[in-house]
Order: C-alpha cells, then sequence, then structure tokens
C-alpha cells in the first residue's frame, strides 16, 4: 500500500514536514498550499528537496469554490486554475485536490456542474494534471461521495476523478456501500482520518479533532477492505486537522502517523482473509504483521531512583523481600512477593529524577514476535545491556516514554531472568498476601494521548473502556482504562491538567502509580504499619460520608477508619483500597476486590488527589 | 446585592478557596459537597473558618436523586437526608440545593412527587434546613424551571423553594418570562453562570465551559432584572463549572467572579433605570457605578527594555523623533510621530526582559471616574511614582500583566505630561507620515482569556468581535479583536498554541505588537529601508499566490515585493502592511488602510507567523 500524509497534519516549516515524513518512511505527501506560500524555498527547491528524501508529492491542495459556481464567474476560476497548474508543474505534482463548493448561491444544476468539471479537465490536461474532487460535508450542494462521484461519471473526462475522504463521509453517518462497484479508473485519492464522536457542529469537529486511523471511532478497516476490492491504485493519505498535531514534535506525530497506516493495513489484511480475499493481490496489496502477542501476564515492574532507601523501605513495609541484586548489574535489585516482582535500579546522579515508574515487563507466549511486531510498527527500541548468556528481554518506548518488555512466560510464571539474581528456584517461595499487579496507571502528556492509545492497542493488544473525569484540587484528570481481552493486564492512562498554576509551585510531575492486588488487605496494611508505613491520610470526612452514601454499618466504617482504608461499591461487589505517600513521582496503592467489583475506587480519586495536594504542599512548605 | 460563589468554581483546598472568596470580598459561598469530603477540616472547624472569614454558607450542595424516586427507594432518600441535615447543622447552613433527579425509571407524576417534596420538607424542618429544589437541564422528568417552581407549589411546604440556575434555564433556550410573576417567598436561591453558545451536547457544554457573567452569549441582565421586579431576597451566586478556573490561580479566580457580578448589577441597574424602576430598592438593591469611560484616543504606549540602543534605533528609523527625558525619571524617554506617543523606558537589570509592551495610556473624558470605577470593579492598581506637580495617571494592572492607564485628554490631543519629557507645546510639530496607532495585539494566557475579554468590556467599555483561528506553524492561535463603539481603540487579543514543543527550545514567549496607521506605507517603507530596517522576509511564493488569489497586476505586485509590503483585500477596501523583526516580545507593524478596509490582515498572518518561526530558529542556531 502507498502511503502518504497530509503536510497540514504536521507542525513546523514544509521542509521540516518533508523531512520528518520521509524519516518515518512515508512514500509521499500531499502539499497543503498554505505551508507552500509560507515557505522561503521556491516550487523548485522544494520538488529537488523531494527528490533528495526520496518522497513523492502526491497531490497539491485544496483548490476552493472553483466548480459549481455562476457562469460569470467560472472564467476567474480557469483563471487560478491556470496558475496552480503551471505552480503544480514547477512542483512536479500532477494531482489537485478539487473541493466541492462552500459559498451560497452557487450552480445547483448537476448538469452544467459536469459541464464545468469537463471544461476544468480540459485546462488540467494542458498541463498534465488531475482533478481530484472531493465533496466536503458541509459542501453547499455536494456534500456526499455518492453525489460528487455522480458528477465525476457525467463529466465523463480522463483527467476528473473522485477524491474519498473518509471523514466527510462518515462524520455525516454516511457509509461506504457500493464502493467495490465504482470504476477504479475514476477514484483517484483517498484521504484517511479517523475521530471520536462528537456531539458537535461538524465543521470544528473536523478542524479540530480529526485523529490518525484507529485513534477514533471510524470503521476505516470496512474502507479500506473495499478499496482494495474495488482495485484502487492510488495511495492511501492521512488528512488531520488536530490542534494537537499542531503543536507537537513533528517526527513523533509523523511516526505515530505511519504507525496509525500500517496497524489499519494490518487490520485490513486480517478482515480480507477472514472473508476468504487475499489481502496481497495488486494494486492495494495490504501487507500484514504477524497477529500482537498479548500479555499473558505482567512479568515485572521496575522502578529507577537515586533514593533507594527510601524505595526499599517502602517495598519491605508492603511485604516484598529481596530476592538479590543483579548478577552483571550491581545497581540493580529485584524484590518480590508471591507472583510480583519489581525491579528496583539505582541512578544515583544528583540530576536523576528522585523516584519513577521506569519500565513495564509482561510475559507473552512469543517475544520474539512481539518485538518483530512493535519494529514493524516503528516502535523506537529500547536498549539495556545484556551480556550474551542472560535472558533476552525485548524493549521499546512507549509514547510517554516508559519502557516496555517483552519476556518469555517461563515455568510456573517465575521468569528466567529472575536466576541472575541468584534467586534459587528450587526455594520454597514464602506464603504471600498479594495475588498479583492489579493495575498500573500511567500520567500522559495531554498531547500525545491519542498516540499512546494506539501504541498500547497495536503493540500489547489492549483495548480501551469509556473514559471519565476526575475532579482534583488543580483540576480534571481524565482516565482511560486500557485493557487486555481477558482483563490479565490493566493500564488506565491519565492525562492531568496542562498548566495548573496550582500544583506549579511544587515541580511535581503527575505521578504514577503501581496497584497491587491482595487476599486481605487489613493483613496487608496492619504489617505495614506495624513496619513504620504512614499512609496517604484519609479525611474523617469521607468516612462521614460513607455512611450517608452506602448506608453502611457503623463498626465496619470504624474498621476502614481505623486501618486507612477506602471503599467504593458496584452493582456486583465491594472494593477496599489504600495509598502510600509518594516517593518522587510514584506511589504505590494496595487494592481487595470483593465479589467481581470491576472499577478502579474512582468515586475515592478525588480524596487521594486532595490529599497528594496537601502533601505535596507540606513538602514545599518545608523546603522553602 | 447578597454576592456569593460555589466552590466548585474554585482551585485548591477548601480552604484556600473560603479564604480567596473572602479576600476577593464576596459575602458568601455554597459548600461543594465533594470539597468537603475530600477534606481534612472537620465541619465545625469549617464553621469557624467561615466566621472568622466573616463569610456566609449560603447553602450546601448538591443532594441528589433524592426526589421523584420509586416510593420504596424513598425512605433511603429520607435517611440519606437527615445524615446531610445533621452536617449542615454542623457547619451552620441552612440551604440544601436539591436536583431533579437524573436517574431513569423515576416517578413521574407530578402529584407523588410533590408529595416526596413535602416529606421532605418535613424532615428538613426538623434541622431547620430549607430545601432548594433545581430542575437540572438534563433532568429525566423535571427540566425546566417552570414545572420545578409548579411542583414546588404543589407540595406547598414553608421548608421547599425554588433555585433558579441561569445554565439550566438558557441553554435548552427556554426564557425567564413570567418570573416576575412568582411568588418571591418560593424563591429559596439563584445561581448564575455564563456561557458561550456551543453547539454540543448540554450535559459536556455544562461541565466544561461555563463561564462567569458577562463572559459567554446568555442575556443575564434580564435575568436579574425580573428577580429585582419579582422582589427576591436571597443570595445571588456564581456556579461556574469550568476547566480553565478549576486551574486557575484561585484568588484570581474569586475576583474574576465578583468583577463579573458587580459588572452584572451594574448593568442591571442601568437596564432597571431605563425602564423607569428603581435599581436601589429593597430587597435586592442593585448599586450602580459611574458610567464606564470609554477611550477617546490613545495617549501612548511603553515599552519596556533593556536593550536601549535597539528599540530607539527601530524607532527612529520608523520615523521617530525623541521628544525629551522625563525630567524626574532619567531612564524614561518620549519618542513621538505626529499623534503616536512611544515611552520608552530602560530597565538595564540583566534580569529583565528584552524588550515588553508594559503600558498602554488611553486619553478619558474623566480619568477620575475611570479610575473609580476600575476599582469598585476590583482591579489591581498600577502603582508609579509621581512627584506632586507631575500630570497624575490612574493605572491598572490587565489580567495578563500589561498596565493600562487613563489620562486626561489634552488640549488638540497633546497630553500634558508630555511637558514633562521637555516638549514645548508652542514647537511645530514636524509632518508625520503616521496618522495614529492602528491597533495593538496583546497575547494572552489562556487560561485568563474569558476574564481579559470582561476586563476591557466591564473597565474600557470595549466588546469583541468575532473570533478567529489563524494557523501557525506552532499551532493555532486564536485571535479576538476587542473594540471601542468607535473604533478608535481595537486590541486583538491573541491566545497562543500552550504547550508548543515545536516553538518550546526557543524559550520565547508569543510575541505582542503594536500596529501604526500611515497614510503613504511605500514612502514609511522606503525611510525605513534607507535607515537600515530590515522588515521581516516574505517568501516570493506569497507575492506569486497574491496573484493567483487576487488576480493582480504584476507591476503592482512587483512594487509590493519590492517594498517588502503585505497585502489584503475585503469587501470594501484594500490593506497594505509591514512587520519589523521581533525586538524581545515586541515588533512593529505598520498599516495602511484603503477604502474602508476593516479586517487585521488576518490572511496573512500565516507568512507572518512561518516567518517569525525562522527567525526565531536562526536565533536559536546562532545561539548554539
Amino acid at each position: 500500500m502507498r502511503t502518504s500524509i497530509a503536510t497540514v497534519c504536521l507542525s513546523g516549516t514544509l521542509e521540516e514536514k518533508m523531512r520528518a515524513a520521509a524519516a518515518a518512511g512515508f512514500d509521499g505527501i500531499e502539499v497543503f498550499e498554505p505551508d507552500l506560500v509560507v515557505s522561503d524555498s521556491s516550487p523548485e527547491q522544494l520538488r529537488d528537496l523531494a527528490a533528495e528524501l526520496d518522497l513523492s508529492l502526491d497531490m497539491y491542495q485544496p483548490f476552493r469554490d472553483g466548480v459549481e459556481v455562476a457562469p460569470e464567474a467560472f472564467p476567474d476560476s480557469l483563471r487560478r486554475l491556470r496558475v496552480k497548474c503551471e505552480l503544480m508543474n514547477r512542483l512536479g505534482t500532477s494531482v489537485l485536490l478539487v473541493c466541492s463548493n462552500v459559498a451560497t448561491g452557487v450552480l445547483k444544476d448537476d448538469a452544467a456542474i459536469a459541464e464545468q468539471l469537463r471544461a476544468a479537465g480540459d485546462v488540467a490536461a494542458e498541463y498534465g494534471v488531475d482533478l481530484a474532487y472531493e465533496a466536503l460535508a458541509w459542501g453547499a450542494h455536494v456534500n456526499t461521495w455518492r453525489h460528487a462521484h455522480r458528477l465525476v461519471e457525467l463529466a465523463d473526462h480522463p483527467r476528473v476523478g473522485t477524491c474519498l475522504d473518509s471523514f466527510h463521509i462518515f462524520s455525516r453517518g454516511d457509509t461506504v456501500e457500493g464502493l467495490e462497484d465504482c470504476d477504479p479508473r475514476k477514484l483517484f485519492f483517498v484521504q484517511l482520518a479517523d475521530a471520536p464522536l462528537l456531539k458537535q457542529d461538524v465543521l470544528s469537529w473536523s478542524r479540530h479533532h480529526r485523529v490518525f486511523p484507529g485513534e477514533g471511532d471510524f470503521d476505516l478497516v470496512d474502507l479500506l477492505g473495499r478499496l482494495h476490492e474495488v482495485g484502487y491504485a492510488g495511495p492511501v493519505s492521512l488528512e488531520i486537522f488536530n490542534d494537537s498535531f499542531r503543536q507537537a514534535d513533528v517526527h513523533r506525530t509523523a511516526v505515530d502517523g505511519l504507525r496509525s497506516l500500517r496497524w489499519l493495513e494490518d487490520q485490513t489484511a486480517d478482515a480480507v482473509r477472514g472473508a476468504g480475499g487475499d489481502p496481497d493481490r495488486a494494486p492495494l496489496m495490504l501487507t500484514d504483521l504477524p497477529a500482537p502477542q498479548a500479555p499473558r501476564a505482567w512479568d515485572f515492574l521496575e522502578l529507577r531512583t537515586r533514593e533507594l532507601g527510601h524505595v526499599t523501605r517502602m517495598l519491605h513495609q508492603l511485604g516484598f523481600s529481596l530476592s538479590g541484586h543483579h548478577r552483571s548489574k550491581d545497581s540493580v535489585q529485584a524484590w518480590t512477593q508471591g507472583p510480583v516482582r519489581i525491579v528496583v535500579s539505582e541512578d544515583p546522579r544528583a540530576t536523576a529524577q528522585p523516584t519513577r515508574l521506569a519500565a513495564l515487563g509482561f510475559q507473552v507466549t512469543d517475544p520474539d514476535v512481539a518485538a518483530y511486531r512493535a519494529e514493524r510498527l516503528l516502535a523506537q527500541t529500547a536498549d539495556r545491556a545484556q551480556l550474551p548468556d542472560e535472558t533476552v528481554l525485548h524493549g521499546v518506548v512507549a509514547p510517554d516514554g516508559t519502557e516496555i518488555f517483552f519476556g518469555p512466560c517461563g515455568e510456573q510464571g517465575v521468569p528466567p531472568w529472575l536466576a541472575e539474581f541468584g534467586a534459587d528456584p528450587q526455594d520454597e517461595a514464602p506464603a504471600s498476601l498479594l495475588t498479583g499487579v492489579d493495575h498500573v496507571n500511567l500520567a500522559q502528556p495531554w498531547q500525545h494521548y491519542d498516540e499512546a492509545v494506539l501504541f498500547l492497542t497495536s503493540l500489547l493488544d489492549l483495548h480501551p473502556a469509556p473514559s471519565q473525569d476526575v475532579a482534583g484540587p488543580s483540576g480534571l484528570v481524565r482516565s482511560q482504562v486500557m485493557r487486555s481481552a481477558g482483563g490479565v493486564v490493566r493500564i488506565p492512562l491519565n492525562v492531568a491538567p496542562m498548566a495548573a498554576e496550582q500544583v506549579a509551585f511544587t515541580g511535581a510531575a503527575y505521578p504514577e502509580h503501581i496497584a497491587l492486588a491482595c487476599s486481605d488487605i487489613v493483613a496487608v496494611a496492619q504489617r505495614a504499619r506495624r513496619r513504620g508505613l504512614a499512609f496517604l491520610p484519609v479525611p474523617t470526612n469521607y468516612y462521614e460520608d460513607l455512611v450517608a452514601r452506602f448506608d453502611l454499618d457503623a463498626d465496619f466504617v470504624g474498621m476502614l477508619e481505623s486501618n486507612g482504608l477506602l471503599y467504593d461499591r458496584d452493582e456486583t461487589g465491594e472494593f477496599l483500597h489504600f495509598y502510600t505517600p509518594t516517593l518522587g513521582e510514584v506511589f504505590v496503592e494496595v487494592v481487595q476486590r470483593l465479589d467481581g467489583y470491576e472499577g478502579f475506587g474512582a468515586p475515592n480519586a478525588p480524596v487521594r488527589l486532595a490529599s497528594q495536594y496537601r502533601e505535596l504542599a507540606r513538602r514545599d512548605m518545608m523546603r522553602s
């Protein structure tokens, strides 16, 4: 499949956009006219740069309000068209996007419009230019792809074809049924955009909230499958107007975009094959990837710290034991408790962050396949020093900087790498109150949130649950749970308020956290307290409100308060949990789920946020 | 008028919110239950704090899904109500907000609902609590204020009344007609929120986009006028759910909120008086302010710089002459050209910003009245050292930190303070190509944008024109023109992209600029170039595109290009302009309007932004 991206998706100068698209691996680009107009490179220089970068200039766009105009205005349209065609000849691009008219008072007679398209086609032919006619969703008269295509058929000119744009189709609730019956020679261009389903006016939805395929709610697999079936031969191009992309680093946006096309291609190849077709058939040739390796279990979590004593004290308070130090890396320790393995690596440099969640390890059926798929999906490799006789862990870097490792499943869930810490597999594991990793919350910068969701979906086969907002003293925190099909792995992504003046003074990033599951939270809490752990304080008002909300027994609430536990309930079960104070940028939660409780204690999140806010303010006061 | 604010409007802890509301000057607050639940102060401690701050606790809220429930669920509602009332007794607040039910499967029979309201009233009466029943716009059965009020009348209980919320009324397109005929004793509470008219689902509109009165599109003057007419006796309270406020500094949000109420009160008093009424009549007693002093002319602009030579060189290149140095302030100079006066103050400290726009001065009919009105609208005073025999300029600080001064009109527009620079009023002013200040662009932090609009509206009587977005290489820039009724003063506010990774490396703030009007831009440009000014570069592609867009004469475009001028056209006229390079955080634009052109050259803004982006990148490269 030939991949392309419109320069409007990317930030920076036109030259920066071209270099980023080429570096990510796109075959071509669409040149967005305003990017060229503000560029200080001439069309010829841009043509040379494209040749040097081996990037094809697939389209020049947009040509607005050129057809469907009053007869007396049409000569000026043709004049404008000639100027564009001359420019396109200098630039070396041969397809021009012609948008349906959005102005008022336009031609409404289809035969007359087709006549204008044909006349425009004659002019374009003089310059060897093809016109790709696109129905804008808010076009005054032409606003469906079927109408645009009918006009193209009516015009019946070899230089006039249709441009399909998934946003303009799906945003109107339209379908692509019947696309497979079109004449493929009349389909000149395809632009893909995804979008979340929003209830707002379609113009600002289109201008601000488009996202890359797989990051929204449109059925683009169906569209691409039909394009394959009909024999579409042109580029598949991304055209995304998105406020975040415009501000983000151009290189990572380009990589995110190409990943979305590779993922979509893979999904579509699966669907085509499932329907008895051949995805590899020309001209579209949908390349597919090996199936994703969904995590079968949490392998380990890694904390990196320059305050080693703080971390190991807390782990001990929570019941962890030191399994040993890594035999070739002095600064790395493994702490375990039952099925939970936490790797602690010390980074004593004064400039290092105090404590942060550095990596997540997953056990998968075939780590090599997982790594190969990740590479094809353009994931950046996480490099770790490994000696030849040590277990190979393939690692990639997630959009938020967290490293993600794929390891083998190991015998009875015990990973082979643990032996490198001197742990003897014959040792009887001590009885453990912890039953596993319940979930891990990762903080996301807002401008990379959609990228993170697609990354976790495409590499780890995690899928988003409905998102929700949680109120804290410094603003709303968006929370989006990503979960594996069986629920083995649950990763809530948190997007913190972006420019919180209230917390700016603390200089602290929004903390991440590890939630550990246990079978007896009172025992875990009491052991931790005995070993000196001071929990994150929970206000008395909270317990009084619990009584009002749930009509709970006073003794039970007294037990919760004396053990510092929080409580929630859903239709099926109950949830008990507590939080540790924050070390650097990480804290730990211990949870106990009863009778199939499915949530994450979201009603208690504001209590935690307020308490952490006071904790930070106190710390700040002590510092000053 | 008794003023109040719901704690949900403000950021931080409940105690911080209370202190900020009291410091701003509110009479009371509504306690938002989640703020109390997460607080580590007991209800009694909060009661004491309120007493200490002289803040009344006007309402406790919300009590959700308590009425309109199935009969078998109602006993639990009453149990919850008792717990709330006990808490309210401890807290010392006596009005509880009861929301209409949003759950499904609720009671739909009005007589039965009134019966539940009456029974709830009986319970509340035991605790001396009043129930204020509010129709939520998305209530399952009760979602209009008229319906809620009819149920209150049906319930006919002294402890049961209506709560009006302007958002829930106006967001449905409803009106408050007939409000003046209600029994005022049944109107227990009024919550005000404004909002921009958005086409999106009403729940997220309500949760994220409410703004303070005067910052949106609702007709709150009409609502407040009718409350005055009907004899409403309770507090007028702000209840604003807004993503920006949640993140903003709590003190300035509180001040912004109280300013909005003072402004609304003043507007309503005018309307009541205009209709022959007496705004001062009890119980609402609408206090009004002296009329705003709209600017009659630009008085001066002040640049503050630690690179004095750069600034004076550019002023000289643009045709300004030094009028003199201030007689008591060595570091302050006045540069003039015809009616344009630029004060340049030197701040040689290495930590000072290189060059910034520090102040705007306006000539008004009565500066003392302007200053008094500003003070009543809680504007912070800008203090400048002034000797007893010097002209008194009253100054205030705008939300973005720019100082704004009110000066007298002076003879033939020449301000008396100019004499302090040694300028002799008898001097013949040299012929000037400049005809005045055309407009001044101010950069706004996104979280204070609404505050800035209300500030300029309420203090300077400027009004917003429709806003638009302008695309730059680092994201969309929102542009909102504020203009005085006659158009003498035009201030476009720019909200730059918030976390632009692309410009983060430059470390530069989004620049502000001064646009100067002239009668012969070619002469100004040629003089400037002769004096060595290098304009901000305009790419050749731009001029080629001009030909395509406007079908301009090649000689004319050649003249534009050779003089470095940009061009725009609207229905009535034409616009010629050029930009200087940026000094620190400021640049200058020179404009010439022909035949009544009304815009600001917005189509050329992307050209400027791209060129400035390249300028910054070059500067950065030279630095590294």
